[in-house]
């Protein structure tokens, strides 16, 4: 259970956080994400340290589990704060495919599934990835899935072929998405949530997914991945037999709160970086680009969107605090779709103003463009959510009048 | 000052005004804009003598006065219910030009002001107009100003041109923003708000302004207006000469939030209208409008746009209310040109959807389409205030950098 | 057949009519739309008679009728000419409806037809409307129609409601969309078009429907009509029975490049008011308003948008005039939604770089801002052909892929 | 001087091109753009065989230089063409930049330079790179640069600091831009262009500068590079002292046409992917992607924009054949703008379509989102042509009324 943090107390962490991504992320995050993995993570780990010493470490988790408890409200104030770099949620361990993986099983894991793997996650001590996405299928329509997990005796053998299984490379297991019982007529309780641990025999990581241009690896990577009758104890599911797509509900509304929030940290950067420069670059002798009637307008504009993004994040938030994400679907959706576009405005207008330093990568505005392109893509596109909201309002409309 | 009014009263006040306005507002309003002011008049104020007896009388207005003493918040809480008519604000007696000449009044007027103009304004037994635009100057740039009242002994000579005078058919009286110090070397310094009675000598309506194809008349019209030497008394003066533009300053903050407040209760209008009609209309048997995507995806868009243009709005009431309007400078004028935005864009869509019959004055829509295209002009247009967003966020940045 | 004009000819026409709207229209048209028709139409007459002395009059008609024989592509370059003014068309005899219905009646008429009707229509003697959209029917499902045609003997009896048939008021005679043969399997032979004079009995004009704030009256009109049972003669009927969708669809291809082709002239000018209002406006003193990057910003996007539209209509024009309008469907309806919304957008600019000059009558921008918003509805709202457009782009690739 | 090709000569090289392009380059270019340098100018090699052999070669460079000697219209058809693939310029020798400096080698080269210089790179032997951009000046102000050559007897010494000079990694020379004349009171005479061979002592390519994750190699690289007091002979400056400028500008012009007319190809290629992967996507089963009224309001959009940039690039092309490039100015100003923003509308809209798919590099997509997003910034930002066009508009409205 979420205690309930006084305000001065969250001012204080969100105060202190700051500081410490703002003097020792900030500086050097865009040598980071072109390092590889195996130099990025010693760096990582220092940081890691850091914030452990300060008291931050994992703050979305339950201070049951060594977190600090914080309600999705006040995440999402820290979020937009380690969401100004692309290792922010990493050094804090609160990092997707993580963070969402520790909250499933916090809430579904047997205690033997939390002692083995909820707890050396919440330290820190390992990774994890979540295998829902097949290439052979639309993810906007969960129901088609390929992947297969029979039983066989007392263990489950999985066979499928997933994608976009991010941050797998590295990783001590996987949570599969598996359809264990096809022919139930209810099509939502067909497939399971699994536990497969990536050393077991069949679980092939056939590559790093090249994104963008670059492979990637460890944390900063997304697999494909064949599981080629892999086989895992009975006792690995996760919540029971047919529970895959609630559980997975359960994980993706919070999940895409913290993807927006994340999102807002990235716009305050880039619209940072955006003004500096701005200010800084000569047009001609004493004439910086920010007299420009061109780019004060954009100034205003981002300003404006992004003040309306995270109000809008912040409500939705406290409405999942409030009344739970089933209620709070519509507010989900929206601000999926709506802050993914203020995202990708910002990171363009960004990019722009910084000319062809801004398309280089001495400056961290091109990792996010390409690597957030996906933002209006993953977790069900712009254009599936938009079609939710609608159906949800037109709902009280229809009934009104008789129809459907 | 304004009492603080508990959270429970104020829904209460909303709740008792949102069915007032359904009830007996929205569905004779679109008759109301057709008729003439004469006619429209008389039916106004039986509405009003209801609104007075169910005690929602001048919500805004201090309790001193009889009015509710809601702060801005609260205010444009109510605001965006009034706003669901073109009547409601009117009817409810917190309606522009009056509510900002109140405010102005109350605040600078003297004993004698406040007895003679703005007690009758409060009990809604004359209406007042704010004359301060010319045609012949850019209203932008509020220095460039020709209109001069001059002092003879003990009183103004005012001669000028004046336009979109609002509401001067039938008003009592104006307040003139008029050059009283030309040679003042602070420009900010040089005008002066004089009130002038419309039975004052010299003081002509050249005509109520056609815009966008009505003249309109009464309450609903924007007047030509010529001053030929208007002689008024001297005490005529509001808060002290060169004070003009300080007080038209201390009136334009509110005036905006109270302009987006009432265009959220547009929106909220034109947004249900468009989404009863998709389900109603039939474009094949069986098959409603609202099951298209392409009305789906402007649904979900308008709801997104709305809901941030609310919590824009009331998040700036906040800080006037907290802080005082000067603090809240930046958002202010990123609500002003956010909002007309959303509002011209959701009025524009719901006339689409409601196909041939959205350009018909046989429904509201068309008529805010056409009054409301200047909400993007009038108080500055959008650009203006971009601009001015823009400056002020990069004050901060030219310090550092050092430039400027 | 139409003859094959020398493109010298065809610059000198363009030339002449230019300087005849630029002298002699565009001075006086602002001042021609405010007043009541009665007056409108003697200045009106008095033009026409001046471009029949020119050698101007009806230049899309056949040369045997008396017009001049233009192509589409030639008409278009003189569309756009004449579109400058909302009374270029009329005053050279082109006008919708009057234009598609002299083209249907020439196409498909009897000789007795031709000479009841036609002659008169292209000597300019009488008007006519098209009778065809239904109140309770959406417009972009032609089948869905409910007035009919029954025969009785040698007589039609005709039942039903339209609305929006433009400039019924005052017309000689209606042609009227009606159902009469309702039971045929296919849904495209069931309709019928039928000669209607207006002094039929049984032929009442409800009203002049109030579109954006005026219900005008003659030529600038839109009626609704209800047939109740009209006798008119079994010879009344267009083209034979069945023949209904299929003359309408010869008459809206044209139709549409018509209006596209009207609008660039309105596009034009309302940029060039928009430049050189800009040019004038001073901002503080010697600061004009076109020095700001954001009106050079628009000004530069107009201009490109406003250059590719013609392109796209004068492209689509030599399609017709080389391969027909059915093979032209694509590049029709790109063209009716491309061109109505650079149409608006420069029209919106337009105004707005007026200020509040812009939304008075006093200048004409506002006259079209009003009743040119149903351009991206009339004839088809935008999405119903952009729909089109991509269904039939997709038919080659849905071949290809072996679906569908 | 260009010969006058027939028509059915050019549609015959079309056809040609176009199945060459789309037989033996669309399949691989995937491929080879992830492949190192080396690599790919091997397979690069033995398509630029099959060119020569068909005859195809080098067709915007003059006959007499075994070219095709195709007009800018001419090459434009092609070029949309060739632009399809990333490779598709340089497999026919037309690629930036040694286009370019065939180009003004052609027009500016003395005898020497040319049969040094020209003669190979028609020939495709060697390849050349052209060093104007320097990292701490804006490209959009040309007069603000520090590259100097100082002249020595018969020696230039070169010095200075240039960066986005494409394809120097491997180039046999470089044309550099470098101030000669400092103190000319005309500043558009102060620079020159001279020729600098890439093993000059002093030349150094400090590294391919990472571009959206990527620093490239070989042709597909954009170099940052340090002129250490680079001696080269007098003889090596092209065109004569102070003519730097002058001879950019004749560059420049159809350098922005033959980018625009590429970007055409890649807007081809997208909107066909993106046509045949959203009617084999199945979102429910029988249920493709192209069903859905989002995804087909995209393909109209797309469609008419991308209709509309091919005609006014066409256009612009045919006006500097007949007009010379000066007279073409603000047509190359607005298909530079228009055009790159509807290759990134089109290139964001096909990922979308594709879905995670989209984002990876198993499909050219991301690559053209990533190294084309500079298109909006090379070249001249947008904003830049945007406020030229302006201004050249503004020009004549300005004269008239007396202002300026």
């Amino acid at each position: 259970m979420t205690r309930h943090m006084p305000m001065e107390e969250t001012d204080h962490i969100l105060a202190r956080a700051e500081s410490f991504i703002k003097e020792k992320v900030l500086p050097i995050d865009n040598d980071l994400v072109s390092m590889t993995w195996d130099k990025a993570s010693i760096v990582l780990e220092g940081l890691r340290d850091e914030v452990r010493s300060l008291g931050l470490w994992a703050p979305q988790m339950h201070t049951e589990y060594g977190g600090l408890g914080l309600t999705h409200e006040q995440h999402g104030r820290l979020s937009g704060i380690l969401g100004m770099s692309p290792a922010g949620h990493y050094i804090f361990n609160c990092q997707a495919p993580d963070a969402g993986n520790m909250e499933i099983l916090h809430e579904f894991g047997t205690e033997k599934q939390k002692s083995t793997y909820l707890l050396p996650l919440v330290k820190g001590q390992i990774r994890s990835c979540f295998s829902m996405t097949e290439p052979g299928n639309a993810g906007s329509n969960p129901l088609m899935m390929d992947t297969v997990a029979v039983r066989e005796g007392d263990e489950w053998v999985i066979s499928g072929h997933k994608w976009f299984t991010s941050s797998a490379d590295g990783a001590m297991f996987a949570i599969v998405m598996a359809v264990t019982d096809p022919e139930n007529p209810n099509p939502y309780k067909r497939a399971s949530q699994i536990i497969v641990p990536a050393d077991t025999p069949g679980f092939q990581l056939v590559r790093n997914i090249p994104v963008m241009g670059e492979a990637g690896g460890g944390y900063f990577s997304h697999a494909e991945i064949r599981y080629d009758r892999c086989r895992v104890p009975y006792e690995n599911i996760l919540g029971g037999e047919g529970e895959g797509f609630a559980i997975a509900q359960s994980r993706l509304g919070p999940g895409r709160i913290h993807h927006c929030m994340r999102w807002l940290g990235i716009c305050e950067r880039a619209f940072d970086m955006m003004c500096s420069y701005a200010v800084q670059r000569m047009m001609s002798p004493g004439k910086p680009l920010a007299e420009k009637q061109a780019i004060q307008i954009w100034i205003a504009e981002l300003r404006a969107e992004i003040n309306a993004a995270r109000m809008l994040v912040l409500d939705a938030a406290r409405k999942i605090d409030q009344k739970g994400q089933e209620q709070a679907r519509v507010e989900i959706s929206i601000i999926k779709f709506y802050v993914a576009n203020v995202l990708q405005k910002t990171l363009d207008r960004a990019i722009q103003v910084h000319g062809a330093l801004g398309v280089t990568d001495d400056i961290i505005l091109g990792w996010w463009y390409r690597h957030e392109r996906a933002a209006r893509i993953y977790d069900g596109p712009d254009e599936t959510h938009k079609v939710r909201v609608a159906k949800e309002i037109l709902k009280k409309y229809t009934k009104h009048s008789g129809h459907g």
